[in-house]
């Protein structure tokens, strides 16, 4: 298979991708890049889980661009709700009610777990992160946070630096009150551990030893992602997200669950702790609550922290706190996520075809080191060696090996999720199985480059 | 003058209207508030310089909500522009090109002063000035920041921090850096100034001083708002931002110019520098870039800092960067202003109506002790006393008094903007003479309550 030219994108529009990528290059400051080597990609036309390029070419979005379009592109009833909302409010200010932001926390929390029943909206995921870990610090008077290594948690300064990526080092002063420790990862156990059983009970050993080394009494919050996403989709072994929580209740810190990835139906459930039947103290939300088609991202808050609140002023806000036009696609997304199964989909197509399709490529691929994932959440972790597992491409950085695979990747028509030496496959939960099948085909073919690249 | 109820509001939306308020007590967790006492208002219906509340009262907006709807509510060409852009693409990842995106950049990078032709997108004010300090962090590989007293920078950790008013105190750790010097204000002088000559003389000198006792080779960057917003719109002395410009200079400290209020329009030219003829080397932007229909902000850049990361990757971003609608509403709002001459408008307002009008009113309401400003952006200060200037609330704080007054305006059909012991006069730049006249006239009424608690 390879990506072919769509005859039917208008020469129109790829004259305004041409003009836009020239003005792009003049004048656009690009996240997380060296401006100057950059050579961006440009999407002229997307819809479905397809995009196209500057060229006219048709791709199967794997990507679901940084993992938010969990409804794919251009969703025709949340497209309509936003054009609708814009003809009749665009803006308000937070202090005032709207009916948009209402029926949007009202749908969030019928979903959330547990007594999650307050929204705080945001603009995105960083500072829903930001403003989860102020109401933590405020609610228990304390300051330190404690996160895992191998997470992200978004690119402002608080934010990035409870980071436990390299994204972080260029902004660390340490003197945010972050404290890391090592997450459970059973293919890479940072504990020597041979069975996610025992990930489990050392990597729980290991994060009481490191409340109690650092002060209990000073721990404010610990945050974890209930699947950590770009560090890896390492989801956590059995018991372990049970454990965090109880052993977040015995010292009173706030346990913070970060969903901006993995909530909103990735993992086929609505939030990815119900995966594991823990109810956290606060989750953070943004990329799937709306697909991204605005802005968008918030805390839900425990009754418990509310009740801090309620008579104490809370610190914090923003001038787009319940924006009436993102709230608008959030309540159109999530009524065309329920009217569509697209959770219980999302589950399926993780149980009956990404999963067992992965297994059998690692079966045949020598450079897949490890596949794992859950729903419409999955990665690829590709090694030279699979006795040592070192990584096609080292921590932090990319190859050679793992460009020349992402290049064949997209040469044959698909669009991937790339991270040092992994491929994530995380569509739309609503792509169709064919579709999926052949973007899966393309990639199971492509494989045989980094087999080339195996030393044993 | 009282507020009329607009027998065209449809039952229907109100109705809406009382549902979305219950609902919003149940689930919404409000910016800057204590949840429990907290009694919003409710707003239906939007329309230029109009607010209809949740009992179908119309009133003249005087706040632009929070300074941000610098061109009204439901401008047709901006609708029409973000129906238009989510009909094609709402959303894309920020490595891609898109030609809305593309489009906003040129037509910002146009209007910014001197070299700032590189524009990096955020998500509103709060993470362009969290960006904004790691871009001069990394550019001079220094740490601290230099910021003003009686200044507003954003909602998140690091933002709130630089942040000079009260909203920094509850999450002030004392750990991000940052260091705090007077401004220059010269109606409250912190130098005992009598004059705005004076007052730039020795704000300069005791900055400088500031400088040399923290150390100038650890300081990063200086940030400040070019017209201090809700802080008091308190307009630099003739002198002062030119003096800080040659301190920065001089002792190579990157000088971050924060135009998230006071931008796009609101002080009657594009970009409130442009007033006192100084280009920064950073410049944040939000509100009136697209007067918040769809949350955007931004960094304007200039070309030596870009040059620091034209080859080396800048550790920063998010997935929402220069995010399409946003993008889209930007470019239809920039033309919008232009194609309308609202720029030129604002500053005929200020210099004709606002200014002239507040004069006389001081003239004659012994509870004004000061009013200043330019363009649309415009503050009248109340106290108690003429003579020791003892504020009609205390600072940080509201009183009875400043409550009182609020309610009999908006009463009488007009929303303003209060801050402590301020009323800020902050129409949209295109509200109609008319109507503004009227709203001028509301508040003029109503300081006779506050004239009433003047004690000498």
């Amino acid at each position: 298979m390879t990506a072919s030219i769509d005859t039917g994108v208008s020469e129109e529009l790829l004259a305004e991708g041409r003009r836009a990528y020239e003005l792009d290059r003049e004048h656009v400051f690009h996240s997380w890049q060296a401006q100057g080597p950059f050579k961006p990609m440009t999407i002229v036309k997307t819809e479905g889980s397809f995009v196209w390029d500057g060229e006219g070419r048709k791709l199967i979005d794997l990507s679901s661009q940084l993992v938010n379009t969990n409804i794919g592109h251009q969703h025709p009833k949340v497209v309509e709700a936003i054009q609708e909302q814009a003809a009749q409010i665009c803006t308000i200010a937070p202090q005032h009610v709207n009916a948009a932001r209402s029926e949007a926390a009202r749908l969030i929390a019928e979903r959330t777990p547990g007594d999650l029943n307050h929204i705080f909206f945001t603009n995105g995921g960083a500072d829903a992160v930001e403003h989860a870990v102020r109401m933590a610090r405020l609610h228990t008077g304390r300051q330190k946070v404690l996160s895992a290594y191998r997470s992200y948690h978004g690119g402002t300064q608080l934010a990035v630096n409870i980071t436990g990526d390299p994204r972080r080092f260029d902004s660390d002063y340490s003197s945010e009150g972050v404290v890391h420790f090592m997450p459970a990862y059973t293919y890479r156990s940072y504990f020597g551990s041979e069975t996610p059983e025992q990930e489990t009970e050392r990597a729980l050993r290991h994060l009481e030893d490191m409340i109690t080394l650092e002060g209990p009494r000073n721990i404010a919050a610990l945050i974890l992602e209930s699947v950590p996403g770009t560090a890896g989709i390492y989801a956590p072994p059995p018991g372990y997200l049970e454990g965090v929580r109880e052993l977040t209740a015995k010292y009173g810190i706030v346990y913070i669950a970060d969903e901006v990835m993995a909530g909103f139906g990735r993992t086929g459930t609505w939030f990815a702790v119900e995966n594991f039947n823990v109810t956290p103290d606060l989750m953070t939300f943004a990329k799937g609550v709306n697909s991204g088609y605005v802005p968008l991202g918030g805390v839900a808050i425990s009754d418990a922290i509310f009740e801090t609140f309620r008579d104490r002023v809370y610190q914090g806000g923003l001038t787009y706190s319940g924006h009436p036009l993102a709230s608008a696609a959030a309540v159109a997304t999530i009524n065309a996520m329920e009217d569509e199964g697209m959770v219980a989909n999302a589950q399926r197509l993780g149980r009956d075809i990404i999963g067992p399709r992965l297994q059998e490529m690692k079966a045949k691929h020598p450079s897949i080191g490890d596949v794992r994932g859950l729903g419409c959440f999955w990665a690829i972790e590709l090694v030279k060696n699979a006795e040592t597992k070192e990584p096609m491409a080292a921590y932090g950085g990319s190859s050679p090996e793992m460009n020349e695979l992402v290049g064949a990747i997209k040469a044959a028509g698909v669009l991937p999720f790339a991270n040092f030496n992994r491929i994530h496959v995380v569509p739309a939960l609503n792509i169709s199985d064919e579709l999926l099948i052949q973007a899966l085909d393309v990639i199971d073919e492509a494989l045989t480059i980094t087999d080339g690249y195996v030393t044993a």
